[in-house]
């Protein structure tokens, strides 16, 4: 590929810019995750349960990479502070888009920043935003072959979540054939199934979350 | 985006390889499909049940990006030419790949080349291979607000494949306003409700694509 020293560049810059993004964000003691899925993996109804279980004693914003605000304007109804990158139809959020982002919100009032990234399960995973904990989405209806198929975002994952549960038994699905995937890819990688539309699972991962914030507010523990 | 004018540049160079690509599939009388999706929307399952329909009189054969090679097995087994193109995590296929792969296969020995792009709805729409007909694959399960928010692919299909339709009676689908976002995105474009699993609507879309290839062997008529 002539390009590729192009893209190196861009690379380096972006991981400068990434681990200024990550100053700010601790300087201002926020905890940020970097969401990605599929299109239609369920990123915005996961985010959504997200808020509903957290929002009574967590400070949560929202920042979502995308070229309409279709999915904030429900957030921003709930009194949820929401800043919207407008990717232009880029195939991936990358550290400058936050950076310029950042300042549009007031990180000071915010525990919790969720950062809903492009649908793309493919370039996304090549860019750094500065967040701390890359959560991938995975739902059943795309099939079990999927940590096959794009490792790079199942390997760099902190926490995968296999959403859609509820549609399991009306198809073929081996959980045993995907948890392999993910096991020789991304070792020990916290995994929760989940279904948004029944509440299976949520809980775990609510409580998962939960300690990644205390260990946040207390870094010396 | 300071790299605007490379992308600008590798754009041109993209659309004069499609041309080539396009030279040669036309000399060789071969109708080429680009099939697009998001990840685990159903390519290789749609590209198989096309093969059971049409194998029988239309010479087939299947161009793959992948990094690897487990799509294109079960395909080989049976008989049909494959070339998987390893895109090394790439995030689509360009005009390039598809150049350097037309020579593994015999072209005059094929009516019917389908080429399986990488899982991804943004990328793919801003690269041209050659081919005649871009396919566009959504399903049921990835939410019916996806041409709202991919518009180039959408905008871009000359066929769209709806598939999953067995899972729409388990979940929440308005038709209607996914047929609202495409129409007014790509008026009067092809469109087929379809279910691999159940076989709804295969039909349909095998009568269209045996038009196009009528058509592509007639081009007097």
């Amino acid at each position: 590929m002539p390009n590729i020293p192009v893209v190196e560049t861009i690379l380096s810059v972006n991981d400068q810019l990434a681990e200024q993004n990550r100053k700010t964000l601790d300087d201002a003691g926020v905890l940020a995750l970097n969401v990605m899925a599929s299109p239609g993996g369920g990123k915005t109804t996961v985010i959504g349960k997200t808020i509903d279980a957290l929002r009574d004693d967590v400070r949560i914003g929202v920042m979502d990479g995308d070229i309409v605000a279709i999915d904030l304007e429900g957030f921003a109804a709930q009194g949820i502070p929401v800043s919207l990158i407008n990717t232009g139809g880029n195939c991936h959020l990358d550290a400058n888009m936050v950076h310029n982002a950042l300042p549009t919100m007031d990180l000071n009032a915010l525990d919790l920043l969720i950062i809903e990234n492009v649908g793309n399960l493919v370039c996304p995973a090549a860019f750094k935003l500065g967040s701390h904990i890359n959560v991938v989405i995975a739902s059943v209806p795309e099939g079990a072959d999927k940590p096959y198929k794009y490792p790079a975002m199942f390997s760099g994952a902190d926490v995968l979540l296999l959403n859609k549960m509820d549609l399991a038994e009306y198809m073929e699905f081996d959980v045993e054939y995907f948890r392999h995937g993910v096991e020789v890819l991304n070792p020990g990688v916290a995994f929760f199934p989940i279904s948004c539309r029944t509440g299976e699972g949520l809980d775990a991962w609510i409580d998962w979350l939960r300690a990644r914030l205390a260990e946040k507010a207390q870094p010396g523990a």
